[in-house]
């Protein structure tokens, strides 16, 4: 089959059976590409092939493209050593790094010419084949990174097995993907668990205080520490980059509260870049930030309330972006901030009054940041 | 009138009328309680007193209690003042932090017997008179800090204004509830602005590549810079010492990072005690935190769909617990994530199944946290 760019996408070799291995698999069988397993522990292929990713017999003839869905720091080894066998006319992988596979590749003296780095900004919180989904990639961007000595074909072959997983293409060099998943992923979860690590020896009074705030921030926090230390080792430079400027943030920011005497303005600076950094955030669609409006609206905490709140928004013909539920300790009601687009933002809060609905304010704030003030 | 314990709770005087000032006047007349109104900036007072948050006129008599909501700065002083005329028996104040109006205080030359400060935990993005709601502390923590020298009946009438306010009422050392905001609200506000800031100076197409992640840790970035520094200027002691403990942890992580040649037991170990300290964050009603467990579902993004989808979780007996949606760049259909008791979590699946819907895998995950990888 091919895509609407014409070019073809199968057949496919997917080496490593995981989670994207069985995923691409099962995304691309449900299209009529055909797919080949394999994987180094036995059976894993087998389990993926009973699921509907594929048939676990090796190819007869060097496939179109070869997935090496191994863990990042085996990817260039393996890549290599396929091309040694010739099992391929062209080479992808999954790894949530990019520079590291490559720098692998050219060091076991593979063909950088056949390669092209992937990574499909999808995953789960599970893993292994059974964890596999034939959706997974629908929607989600999925990062090619072709380098100066690309063939334009494999580029064309990589770029079509992304589109036929449903993802969407963005191409990045191999060190700007690096650099843009260590800001918006790395650093951010590294931060995350140092805000954390301070919850993890407070008393327990202390944190009957949490509020949303802090709930947000630690999220990621609760993210598996082994697969976590792989991803920053892998991209250890890129990290270490923001983690040093972050450092000399976090300095001057020390600096500034030690000596009040002299003014705080250092903090206040930091707060407004954090502001400017913020607003930055692509919105819903890759577009830009909507300052959508929200309406706070208090729901009973009883089965069956959020869905009669969201009907009453549907009957007033409002179309709810995005929704947050706030829990606080001892809270007996809920409440929840629906994001309207910002001309219906009125009209809801009056449809939602007059169905008996507590709506909190007469004009409603900005979703982006939410209540300033509520946490502390 | 009087509440459970008995101690009654007016007359009241509310010294600054912006959010929280008119808001308690707006509870407390709800529930027949006298309250005098007065502010520093002519006609607030009128304003507040307007809207039906008690009268502006001041009281003949010295009142129970002066509830002094000015900015925290200026409690100290405000207190001693009132004192000093003799406008009330009991004396306290809804500052977000607690130390520095005790100490204001005491240098001011203030009765400390007379005074237990206070700080609900409740607050809106907006502010002013207008802003106030008679529902704004209900089933809210409000932290109440009684001193060595409090008065028993001070401390009585302090608990009995929250709890006619319809908050709950918790007490704590003044340099305790400083700790806990420290820990559980300023420094999570400051790591990320940390963050946020890095966002500031990125490309535009690192940004494209932002996931849920990012956002989440991000949110409370948006916060107001001026209100905000104030904030932190005025616990600056406790907040500096949480600085202190991150930027050891980040100078180790930094170091684990530059020498990956000694192992990466340091960041493994950090990324451990982040886990810790999540799973301590207590759950809703101030219960222990509950690892409910999320059923993720393909939601179109039409009018309408998401309350479909709530009315048919209700319609098989199920109540949502939290619920998430998530955005990433260029999706058409966003990924909702329920979060339902353990037991329930199957059945519907499998409920929503039988309804049309797209549900993500088999056994779902844990909600805490969330997807790990996702973001990667």
């Amino acid at each position: 089959m091919s895509t609407q760019s014409g070019a073809p996408v199968g057949p496919v070799l997917v080496v490593g059976t995981g989670l994207l291995g069985t995923s691409i698999g099962l995304a691309l069988r449900r299209r009529g590409v055909q797919v080949h397993l394999r994987d180094a522990l036995p059976g894993r292929a087998r389990e993926a092939a009973d699921l509907g990713a594929g048939t676990d017999l090796p190819p007869d003839d060097p496939v179109l493209l070869a997935v090496v869905a191994t863990p990042p720091g085996a990817v260039g080894a393996t890549v290599a050593a396929l091309q040694r066998e010739r099992f391929a006319q062209g080479y992808t992988d999954v790894a949530s790094v990019k520079s590291r596979p490559l720098r692998d590749l050219e060091l076991a003296g593979g063909d950088l010419s056949r390669y092209v780095g992937g990574h499909p900004l999808a995953g789960s919180e599970r893993s292994g084949p059974r964890a596999g989904r034939g959706d997974l990639f629908e929607g989600r961007p999925w990062v090619l990174c072709p380098g100066p000595h690309s063939a334009v074909e494999v580029s064309a072959g990589v770029e079509a097995l992304a589109r036929a997983c449903g993802a969407v293409p963005v191409v990045m060099e191999a060190a700007e993907h690096d650099e843009a998943v260590a800001v918006v992923s790395h650093l951010p979860h590294l931060l995350a668990a140092l805000v954390a690590a301070r919850l993890a020896v407070a008393a327990d009074t202390e944190l009957a205080v949490a509020g949303q705030g802090v709930r947000d921030v630690t999220r990621i926090a609760a993210g598996d520490p082994a697969l976590w230390t792989e991803i920053v080792r892998d991209n250890a430079g890129p990290v270490l980059a923001q983690l040093r400027e972050v450092r000399a943030d976090l300095d001057r920011l020390i600096e500034t509260l030690s000596m009040p005497g002299q003014g705080l303005a250092g903090l206040t600076e930091l707060l407004v870049r954090g502001n400017q950094g913020r607003a930055r955030i692509p919105g819903k669609h890759g577009g830009p930030a909507t300052a959508y409006q929200t309406v706070p609206v208090v729901v009973p905490d009883h089965p069956g309330e959020l869905a009669r709140l969201l009907h009453d928004a549907g009957a007033a013909g409002v179309n709810v972006e995005d929704l947050r539920i706030e829990h606080s300790p001892g809270q007996p009601a809920g409440l929840v901030e629906l994001a309207v687009a910002p001309q219906a933002a009125e009209a809801l809060a009056a449809a939602l009054r007059s169905r008996g609905w507590t709506v909190h304010g007469e004009a409603p704030g900005q979703s982006h940041g939410g209540p300033a003030a509520t946490a502390g």
